[in-house]
């Protein structure tokens, strides 16, 4: 453990000169500026660094990577909890928080000196790469709240239990559950990765990975900024849902206001596999009434803007509706639930010796309670048109942590009396 | 059929007002330029669209892909050939040739209109992405010279057979081999995907996906200017090597100067798993011996800069070379043979329960010959240190055609009499 300690020795002094840099400067330290000189919990509490480029803060009201614009990458991993106590769980949360400040920076974990007869403290392969948008996620699924050793069942929310069985799911337990999730994200694909490695290797004994999904969104541009970019269905995905500017809208949809999660939330991951071969074959008209909107414009059926609201109401001129009563959007809209999504593509392999892409969606979403995304999935059930062309084989649910104050810790208030 | 006449009216005339522009605007326009009205082998001749955003040409000498410097991302995908006859195969060629220039221009590969109660021409999803600097490069394998039905063995070229079997290497039948290959490579990972999709779907029931892999590099930048990316194992990965923008060093390295293949090159694939778990446990003077070269900044060891030569005869203060003997670069260079590397990372899921990484690096280089990764490959043998920390899971080898020339279609040398 020698190395441990010269470890921390060196990021003490570069955070103290930062902060005396900073001092020199003028510019103002509050009381969570200071975090940065103190040991808590054994650890280095790190501070954001407002120089990196591309940076998301770490610290906040709420995590990042929930209501955070989405990026270009994921990589997604789902994890076993291995220790076997609380002490141990908490430490663990807590070892990881000044690295997660890190590597939202775009710094190294830890020194990447090359005369070590040790292993280096960060695998080293974002090294170049700013910090790049990177945003971390953890939560934690139902479980972890069924190990007795970790003596957690009397902080289980009620809402936090595996999602219930839907008509089609065809889930494969090699994509399912999890104690822990990391939900990094990022403009490039190597940062999302090397998050969570590192995250993974420091805590070496204690978490094993159990699955893993990387995915990407690829947007289209006009005047320099971002449009709603096309699944793999090339449908405009995450044209509607709650305005995640609004606070009053994130509040009713998306934090938790009650209890050790109260602003958090509940993440829905779903791993569904999207039948291209199908959908190719399908004719336009057809994959048009399967959604309730315009493939190239994304409007709602008879309209001409991506924007436009969708007539529920109205008819065409045989009396039937114009977005078709088994169509996706109607059928999510009859739910009368709201949701926040954050979904990536992804697409590499095969499914087997027929040649199926092993393509189609990370879909993930937002939500105070787990009943809005089950709402929804119900009201899909077997009715949904796009049923015929797409297959769950992934799922997990968890309940992602507040955020994190300098001199906390991830997920502290699970450990706090409440 | 009535919609591909309508398809291909639509084209031309729209080639034709393209030309027309051109030249009411003065520019030249040679025989080859004609080519856009030509109706060849019964398909539109497309021309290159200068227009387009960051496009790379089709058109010329070479195929694109092979020293167009690497991009982020790769689609690699392993066909299958169903057709049984060789007039059917060089019909698919054809038919790919104008949909890999429009694909290249960053176009459809036909009308997106939404009112079609047919399936749409392009499958859509790279919708308002530009060319994303697009690369498609053609090859074939081995076994499509063994199918009688194709009437080839008489074209197939001495060195064009499967790899030998290397000590160490664990193929897996999922990940080996392949009729045809088609190479995706662009700035965004949704363009590489949807380029291969389409030209997989626009050939349905001539070709079935065998298998595929997508990847990735992460390229830190200085002055604006790209360097050097890492590999998973954090080392620079692409310093050594031929000199892409030197023809001669092109001529001597990777163009095939004899028979149906000249002005083409050899493609060989290797899916190489990276045990990043081992790695990660490996002290960093270790990892570097396995390479021969600093991690941090890519320098041969004992030296500072990547760019430096590797200093194969010098020796330690204990008479040890510095360049360990079963170093990775050292072993490269012994082979005495050159290949130019273009290679991409991929992560993404488990290999199994223990929660072991799916993730490595794509291997792919070109050479005039085989035997010039052959015999790279063989003096890592059983020596390269890197052996402890990486499996060969995949293999391929493919003949990449040479260029297209307006007029003609993408591996015509193979199907005339020479
Ligand atoms: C591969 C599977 C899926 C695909 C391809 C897909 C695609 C789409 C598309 C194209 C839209 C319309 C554009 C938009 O508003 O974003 C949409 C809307 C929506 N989807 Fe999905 N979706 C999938 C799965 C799901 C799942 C599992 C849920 C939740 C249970 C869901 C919930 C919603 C909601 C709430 C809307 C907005 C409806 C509205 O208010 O207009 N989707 N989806
Ligand atoms: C996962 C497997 C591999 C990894 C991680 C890897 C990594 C590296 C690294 C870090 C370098 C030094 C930097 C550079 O010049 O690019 C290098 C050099 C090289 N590698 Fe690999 N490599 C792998 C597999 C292969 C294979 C399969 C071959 C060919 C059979 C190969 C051929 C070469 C060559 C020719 C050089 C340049 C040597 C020189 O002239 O200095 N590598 N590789």
């Amino acid at each position: 453990m020698a190395e441990d300690k010269l470890f921390e020795k060196k990021i003490s002094r570069r955070q103290m000169l930062k902060l005396t840099g900073a001092g020199a400067a003028g510019a103002a330290i509050g009381v969570s500026g200071l975090g940065g000189l103190l040991n808590v919990f054994g650890m280095t509490a790190e501070d954001d660094n407002p120089e990196s480029k591309n940076k998301v803060n770490f610290y906040g009201t709420h995590q990042s990577g929930i209501i955070t614009p989405v990026q270009t990458h994921i990589y997604f991993a789902s994890l076993e909890v291995l220790v076997k106590s609380q002490a141990e769980l908490k430490e663990l949360l807590q070892q990881w928080t000044p690295m997660a400040v890190r590597l939202m920076n775009g710094e190294p974990i830890g020194e990447v000196s090359s005369n070590g007869f040790i292993p280096a403290k960060d695998t080293g392969e974002a090294g170049g790469l700013d910090a790049s948008g990177l945003t971390l996620t953890f939560g934690v699924g139902p479980s972890l709240f069924d190990k007795n050793e970790l003596g957690l069942s009397s902080k289980r929310p009620a809402e936090l239990k595996d999602l219930p069985h839907f008509p089609k799911d065809q889930l494969d337990p090699a994509y399912t559950g999890g104690d822990i999730a990391i939900q990094a994200c990022a403009e490039d694909p190597q940062v999302a990765f090397h998050a969570v490695r590192n995250l993974i290797r420091a805590a070496s004994g204690k978490v094993r990975l159990k699955w893993s999904q990387a995915g990407f969104n690829s947007f289209p541009e006009k005047n320099k900024k971002r449009e709603t970019p096309r699944n793999l269905f090339a449908f405009k995905d995450g044209t509607s849902g709650p305005d995640a500017a609004s606070k009053k809208a994130m509040n009713d949809v998306v934090w938790v206001d009650k209890g050790w999660l109260a602003g958090g939330s509940y993440m829905a991951v779903r791993r569904i596999q999207m039948h291209l071969e199908t959908w190719d074959r399908t004719a336009l008209s057809e994959q048009e009434a399967t959604f309730g909107r315009h493939r190239e414009t994304g409007a709602p059926l008879s309209l001409k803007n991506e924007l436009d609201e969708v007539p529920l109401d109205q008819k065409d001129a045989s009396g039937e509706p114009v977005i078709p009563v088994d169509s996706h959007v109607r059928l999510a809209k009859e739910a009368k639930a709201q949701i926040h999504r954050r979904s990536f593509s992804y697409s590499s392999g095969t499914m087997d010796a027929t040649g199926a892409y092993d393509a189609g969606l990370l879909f993930i979403s937002y939500q105070k309670d787990p009943q809005q995304f089950i709402a929804i999935q119900k009201s899909f059930g077997r009715a949904d048109k796009l049923n015929e062309y797409i297959t769950h084989r992934g799922s997990a649910l968890f309940a992602c942590f507040p955020g994190v104050q300098k001199g906390s810790y991830i997920g502290e208030s699970l450990f706090k009396t409440l």
